[in-house]
């Protein structure tokens, strides 16, 4: 494919809104929004007032079939993920979901096979990096030795269940999300495999539990992992908890522990501090520093556009993908899960 | 014995500069120090240049066998401090030490029984919290139901190895300070138990790392420990990488996740943020706060004093003490050793 070829798209599986997100990023790395598709009309209907040049006349087979597509993005429920991802790449077009890619093991092992036999690209768009300036700008300090080694990360993504948005029912159904950990977590254990430099990583322990929101009986409100790999290790702790109070939806925050120095990503929210999102504070050993990180520029998306016409691994790699994935599952899948003290 | 009787206090083991806090604040909750004693001439003449009231010509046997002290007071080395307690509690005195209380459950077992048989107490001084007026407040504010059950604690507690201070050849000799999550961990084990209500915890995983003092064999320099309790878990990461550049000795932090709200405290620093120290943040359902903490009144000596005089356990319970240091001890047992991969 020239590398002056437009990437065009079909959005598929309108579920959640992190397709808006993807889809806005693509568009403005150059790719082209044909369609979008989505069984539940509401959905589709959003999307479509959203983006007014996407078809919404075509179903799903058609727009999998059409040879003109390059790509499928989605924001499918999470247990449809996978499936429609085989069916792209056996039509020959590379996919692109929002996290989790998936939501058993067996999803991912038909993704596996699908890419070996078609070439195609399953890829899980890792936003709380790839798409955070700060985080962004704190891998281009780490690659450059700004803090040494990297020999901990610590990552805390609280989430606030209700407010400004509204939860479907799936949200709550355990076999629909996929737990809390598979869901939210893999953000932080991408983030631990990134910033660490490890292949792979060795869940030590894990837990899940609902510690506040009991008439959600499949719902895990929090969960927590302990990745160890060659040289780091790392903690997660994800929630449903963010109080109502909270003047965002979560106080994402990433902790970089190395041997000349550290950092702190304050991703979202500076609480009673400064304004704005995306501060980076880097403490190494000539001093201090505050970086208001807004401005950093994200390649993920021209580098993924360029990934896809090449056949090149730059934004990020397959194999990457699958192992933050199966990382996900299995912690989920090992998880302790704590009972309810009060 | 009245209660307005000032209790008589001696300091033996003066190798830990926590000494002169412990001392400082005991004198200004009202006890008397009589005298001090350490093997080693400079700490005994540092201390007594600070104290010069504090006689210096007896012994510590002697001092041990006067009927008219009520307390020893030590900061002896680490491996040293369960053999002097035990001997203070057969001369019928009360005994507190800083952290850790103790290398080996050998010596926690001897002063478990000299604690069953004399009726005296072993107490270790947890300052990280009862001497920092920002954790106080937290524990006042989680008490009053603040921000509900707390479900999850994370204390960070990184440290500078040298700078200002020079540490002496047993602080690398692990025998003598006992691994560093018996040594500086104990802090947040104390911290986990205390604010989540937890009589005990099981230990679910902890690590210990030398990831960059190679030139140390015995150190170690990382340490992480997950615990366990009774609806509520716990994350602790200790180390000594705290980098030249950082203007305080350690950037010390404490979350708290509760099933209403959250607190960060910021114990010694708010990195390129408020000036001082004791910065207490709230996020509840009503806003965020930050509360500037360091007028907090800290009553733990105070009730300590009180304690020792009317055998209450006000302050602490002789059984929380060493629960947290049993913990400590076992941590560091059963800690993976990572291996260096640099």
């Amino acid at each position: 494919m020239s590398n002056d070829h437009p990437i065009k798209f079909v959005a598929i599986g309108l579920a959640h809104n992190h397709v808006y997100d993807m889809a806005r990023r693509l568009m403005a790395a150059g790719a082209e929004l044909v369609a979008c598709w989505d069984d539940d009309p509401a959905n589709l209907a959003a999307f479509a007032a959203a983006y007014p040049h996407a078809e919404t006349t075509r179903f799903m087979d058609d727009l999998l079939a059409d040879p003109a597509i390059d790509l499928v993005v989605s924001a499918a429920i999470h247990d449809e993920r996978g499936a429609l991802g085989v069916r792209a790449m056996q039509q020959g077009k590379d996919f692109l979901c929002t996290k989790p890619g998936f939501t058993t093991l067996e999803q991912l092992e038909a993704v596996r096979r699908a890419g070996a036999t078609t070439g195609c690209r399953y890829t899980v768009y890792f936003g709380e990096r790839v798409g955070n300036p700060a985080t962004v700008l704190a891998g281009e300090l780490v690659r450059g030795g700004a803090i040494g080694h990297v020999v901990h990360t610590a990552g805390f993504g609280p989430h606030r269940l209700f407010g400004r948005v509204e939860r479907p029912a799936w949200v709550f159904q355990h076999a629909r999300y996929g737990g809390i950990l598979n869901d939210l977590a893999s953000h932080q254990i991408d983030q631990f495999l990134y910033f660490t430099g490890s292949p792979s990583a060795e869940i030590v322990a894990a837990t899940v539990a609902n510690h506040h929101h009991r008439q959600f009986v499949e719902f895990e409100d929090f969960g927590e992992v302990l990745l160890r790999g060659e040289g780091a290790t790392g903690f997660i702790r994800v929630d449903w908890l963010s109080p109502a109070g909270l003047d965002t939806w979560g106080d994402v925050r990433l902790f970089l522990l190395g041997t000349e120095g550290y950092m702190e990503v304050r991703k979202t929210w500076d609480v009673q501090g400064r304004a704005g999102t995306d501060h980076l504070f880097v403490v190494d050993g000539q001093g201090e520093r505050h970086i208001q990180a807004t401005g950093t520029p994200l390649p993920f998306m021209a580098d993924y556009l360029a990934d896809l016409r090449q056949r090149t691994e730059t934004a990020i790699t397959q194999a990457h993908v699958l192992q933050v994935s199966e990382l996900a599952l299995r912690a989920q899948a090992q998880a302790h899960i704590l009972p309810a003290s009060r």
